[in-house]
């Protein structure tokens, strides 16, 4: 537990580091899949004074394990997406500026590119509206729900990440760093298909390039980086 | 007063830190309801070398009661802020990017999406144009005027802040401290909600899912942070 | 001469500072009128290892002084400037983004709002094209001569820049660090006019509100900062 | 090989230092033309710790000669790129933000100005999509005969870069500093490009300005900079 809540508060930090979150707004979590517990930021405290001692367990019911604070109001929706994505280690959300204009636009983040292609295959979804019922229920579980369904037929190993509309961005991995590497890799590519649009609004990537970028870095078959190993996160 | 001052200083350089205000492009105040007497910065003093003596404290009619510089220029525009707005506990006034796009656009910054719902209930109001009349007498009080006026019907506790038109933005709250937090928030939610219109000129949000968050972080229902706080601000 | 300078160095490195100059893109300078000496970056040397004795002295027939480098190759741009406008101290010339984006769009930068209005008196006007016989002759001198036709009937002292077609901003002041502030101010009123008209392309500012913001920081009846002083520039 | 091995190492560095290059989203080469050896950035392993012994060298058949690590995956594209361009002596990679744009938007960047002008002389090309075939087989080697063949007629050394087409940059010169110092270039001025054409969608240059500008930094004419000296690249 304590080298996985080191990794949570890292991926917090990272958050900050890389100018994804500004004052308290976002927050990572990771899963201790074996042991069914969750390790998550607490709600509200500032990220320069937080340590791994603040951080907040809970088990899959929502219930705290350990910590005398708050855990994160986004708890339900990380809890929901451990759930749903059994592949998935941790878990971050972010109001990055690019990401949340695409989220609050409505629009899928479509793919233009090979920086998009080496990470997310497909276009980043974007999620429908909450109902008037799920608004006034459990909210941040129902958050969860939405993007649970809009995954229907999606691979979470192969589209780490998603718009909650009016929102902004959740992104997962293998662990808490490579969420918090997903939630970067989306902001800059959310900027990047902003500006193409602007320059080109027809722009478009061919299935190929990205089919080819994308196996390039995943699956059996991938071929970068140091040593053959499962990068399907 | 002490204190105060201290947040006040605390206030105007946070506007720099923040990359909300260049040279001497911005201003906080900070008001003492119990003595009647606001602590603001002076008028062209460059933020480095600011210490706590720089600043001037003056009573609600305008008279120094304290410091040997002159006060902001925009001081008449918080005097009377304070006086409209008796909730409120600190100001600020920046010409930070977005914000003032929007301001010199003349238009209100419509809520899009949560981070802006977070903190701001419906649009952030940019007023009328001054009249002749107006720009011709005691200019700085007159904004305060048309800030005032666009604020009929509007409650200071759930909209913290304003644009002037062609001019830029004002933000309040509780503290210095937290009017300057406003400063930053409403930097941030113009910029996104300026890249949102650009990718989709008809994104709305949904007046539930704005209802939603807003009263997660404010009023007696609020859920949000490590304690049951007034947050109205 | 040594302070003057000291000076023009510290112009030069508030530029890379301030984010406005990349490598060697830019150059400052100031003049001594009592001798009609200029002196000014030399040409391709890189700020962090330059020197005051670096720099270059020039009288105003563009004869080296005192020095052993080549001046910047916008020198004779520099000169005809100081000779067109006998109020300027201080010339700096950069190629910051949004200014620059201006100039290579060919169009004037409007006045929408009182951030522009408290340095420029109006519009920032930009160049026409240069014929083919100046691009073909001494073309910085050229460029020194379209601005200075460009003026005609503009006062320098109320509108301390100008666009050059295609180029980029030239800024001036009384002192060099005035006109390396000026750059800056010119870059981020370039910046939010930019956005402005993105969120609503017919803003438009207000003739009165602007004389009134401009007047506030300039001419006798200036009321803004610590001292009477002359601020016409 | 050291002396190589260090100016690859620098330019490396030099692409995060210029915010070029997130994480590992680059790679900077340079060769050695007598020997026929190529050194190049790893694959996959983070610039914070990388060292001259982490580079690989590799014949002009690709082969490695020295060094324990994978080569980067776009490596047969440098290589590509040695061979048809006998001229130069390093080539950077970045996926920088607005050069990928364009990029990505499928658009030859325009020459809008002298920024522009001083370094590339006319636009910056993209190149063509991979054929099926092309992306089927050895892709890396296939982005190297894209940029080559879309140089045909173009002087490498007047047209030191290119954008390939939904994918980024590739800047190149007679050293690894200089190939890095143009994919700087390259990303300022893509960014000023667009902020340009978002202002006025008709702007343009005229050739005899960029003609002047090109020329006085490059060939036997070139007046900038503290000697004649061969600066086509």
């Amino acid at each position: 537990m304590k080298e996985l809540k080191k990794q949570v508060l890292e991926a917090n930090l990272a958050l900050v580091r890389e100018g994804l979150v500004f004052y308290t707004w976002g927050n990572a979590s990771g899963i201790d899949r074996e042991r069914g517990l969750v390790v998550i930021k607490p709600s509200g405290v500032p990220y320069e004074s937080m340590t791994v001692d603040d951080l907040v367990v809970l088990d899959l019911d929502g219930r705290v394990v350990e910590g005398r604070l708050n855990p994160s109001s986004d708890t339900p929706t990380h809890i929901g997406l451990y759930k749903s994505f059994p592949g998935i280690g941790g878990i971050v959300h972010t109001h990055s500026t690019y990401a949340t204009a695409w989220a609050q636009a409505g629009r899928d983040l479509p793919c233009l590119g090979t920086t998009h292609a080496d990470y997310f295959r497909g276009p980043v979804p974007c999620t429908d509206n909450l109902t008037a019922g799920q608004l006034a229920g459990d909210y941040e579980k129902a958050v969860g729900e939405v993007i649970a369904s809009r995954f229907s037929g999606l691979d979470p190993a192969f589209t780490p990440g998603v718009l909650v509309r009016n929102h902004g961005p959740f992104t997962w991995g293998a662990t808490p760093a490579q969420a918090a590497y997903h939630a970067k890799v989306l902001e800059e590519v959310a900027k990047m298909a902003f500006l193409t649009l602007q320059i080109n609004p027809s722009a478009a990537c061919d299935q190929a390039l990205e089919d080819r970028h994308f196996f390039r870095k995943h699956g059996p078959g991938a071929t970068y980086g140091q040593k053959k190993q499962q990068q399907d996160f």
